[in-house]
């Protein structure tokens, strides 16, 4: 059995009972049924998750995946593919947005190479899982073979593996690097939910009108040449996806075959998620959405995977920048779960309190 | 001179050239341009008012201010009075929303007596402003005199001057504890606005049709009684007012005075920075909005005081919890802005960098 098969076999239900207790809890806390919005169904999933009322989230871990993709190719995005590889360097450097945001979040930032169009060296401290320098033009070609697809998604299985030999992992984010990679993940979400390409496509990192055309063009030519059938998670990867999509799949899946809760980022990391989750439905337990993306298709990747966004800031950046900032609020979640004191506590209602 | 005037006058234009400086350096950073959503104009905003572009926002305080009101004889709460003054019990204990997520965001957790129906003991740690016990019932006379409305607020004043004695302050935010508060703030907003009660009105803790119908009945009636005229804050404050609500204005104007952020939470609060804004316009240089409130009247406040929440979880409770979650986002702002490098810092686009 195959890494992949025996990772999605274990992968299982999240506590219903547990789930309850919390619930039962929040209702009976000193202060208005349901006043704590959308941190309460949240704080019960990640009970459910823990097993536990007691959810404390100490190790946070982000992963941000970058690749490269042979559609740029096609005048898709504004900025040239090098700045892919760059960016992995100012990653490793400490510059870039998300080593700021994981530093204010307090999580680990760990970069992946899935694909990206550059020779790193073996010591630059990054997980090297590369599987080639960058897809296919998928508008003329499969972005990648099957064979590819499975590698990529079994290199995030590995690196949640890896940095589990460190100790226990509270809770992953995902994020990701690819100059052009809203054009796969838009084909992603088109394939799987067959809705039309001009309501799911976005500006990425800020195309114009003409590119947007071209953009919207090149992802239905693609799906009209390779038909990927939607009931074929690894057709639709390979066909038009990316490597680090298949990455941000393999990260969710171990993370769930492993009992972490996941926060998947934007438009890319969410193409990620849906890909794990049609592999593996119940995969959609431990996975919480961090924020809604200016990319239009992220609604429906949203609707589709059954997720309520914690953030709303018109981030349209990636590298798991919003995942991090929404770690916050989910450990908010689980303060307000445990620490905020029931009617019973303490009393109110009646006059032992004074 | 009164307290108030004299604060009114310490309260001064944010730094503009700064603000200008900022927003060249977001701009300038290896992202996609405006990527990072509304955190980018609110870093500028704080680097303005800090003067700097090394903005750290270290000492963050919260202070939750509590009132009880008259006119919450007509039935329009859920919760009987006396929960106010128990519910400050257990905010002294510990054990409340705002104890747990204060903590959580690393602030100070302070609480005011503004007009509790209650004789707290002098010992008891909050601070004691208290200026009558509770307002009385604005359907029928005014909720109080002129007088105790300057009292209010220069109680809200007097507080910043003690917090600041204990040292600088980074960011301030504000809070309420007040059965039936929602009542006057709605008043307070349709008294400045002239917009139609209905469209303003809420459910406050979550009162049912009846309530709700009371409720709005209740404040066209106090609004036709009294006809405030909205160019007189003091006026609206003391007709149709809270003493916690002149409380919160006094905070808004006591921390813009001293140069101090101020992010303001829910219905209450933000009804309290409206009666602040009014007596001193570029207090509003100050104000930040932490969330859109489930609360109707909330979203015609923020564009009154053209603010824009940084987040949108559901709230409906109060004390400050939404404004403690704000500061962690505000303060990743003032992270975003210092820490992340431009792409002359990293070279990229050239080959520097590899």
């Amino acid at each position: 059995m195959s890494l992949l098969e025996k990772t999605i076999k274990k992968i299982y239900s999240t506590n219903a009972e547990v789930m309850q207790l919390a619930l039962e809890r929040l209702r009976n806390q000193a202060r208005p049924a349901g006043s704590l919005g959308i941190l309460e169904p949240l704080a019960a999933r990640l009970a459910a998750i823990a097993g536990s009322l007691n959810v404390e989230l100490k190790r946070k871990v982000v992963v941000t995946c970058a690749g490269d993709h042979g559609v740029v190719a096609e005048g898709v995005s504004l900025f040239p593919q090098e700045v892919t590889y760059q960016m992995v360097f100012n990653f490793v450097n400490g510059g870039a947005s998300i080593n700021v945001l994981g530093k204010h979040a307090g999580a680990e930032v760990n970069v992946a190479d899935f694909g990206v169009n550059y020779d790193f060296k073996p010591e630059l401290p990054i997980f090297h899982k590369k599987v080639a320098k960058g897809t296919r033009n998928f508008v003329h070609e499969p972005a990648m073979s099957r064979e590819a697809a499975i590698s990529s998604i079994e290199g995030g299985i590995e690196i949640v593996e890896t940095l589990l030999e460190a100790g226990q992992i509270d809770m992953l984010a995902t994020g990701d690097m690819g100059i052009g990679n809203t054009t796969p993940s838009t084909a992603i979400i088109a394939a799987f939910s067959g809705l039309p390409v001009e309501e799911l496509v976005g500006r990425g990192t800020g195309i114009g009108d003409e590119a947007l055309k071209i953009k919207t063009a090149v992802i239905k030519k693609a799906l009209a040449l390779h038909q990927p059938d939607k009931s074929d998670p690894l057709e639709v990867l390979a066909t038009v996806g990316g490597f680090e999509i298949g990455g941000l799949a393999g990260l969710v899946l171990g993370a769930a075959a492993n009992g972490i809760p996941v926060v998947c980022d934007g438009l890319i990391s969410t193409a990620g998620a849906l890909i794990a989750a049609e592999f593996a439905p119940t995969a959609k337990e431990y996975l919480f959405a961090s924020h809604r993306s200016v990319e239009a298709g992220h609604k429906f990747m949203h609707e589709r995977l059954e997720l309520t966004p914690v953030l709303d800031l018109q981030f349209r950046l990636g590298e798991g920048t919003g995942a991090v900032l929404a770690m916050e609020l989910l450990d908010a979640a689980t303060r307000i779960l445990c620490d905020i004191k029931t009617f019973a506590e303490v009393a109110i209602g009646d006059k032992n309190i004074v």
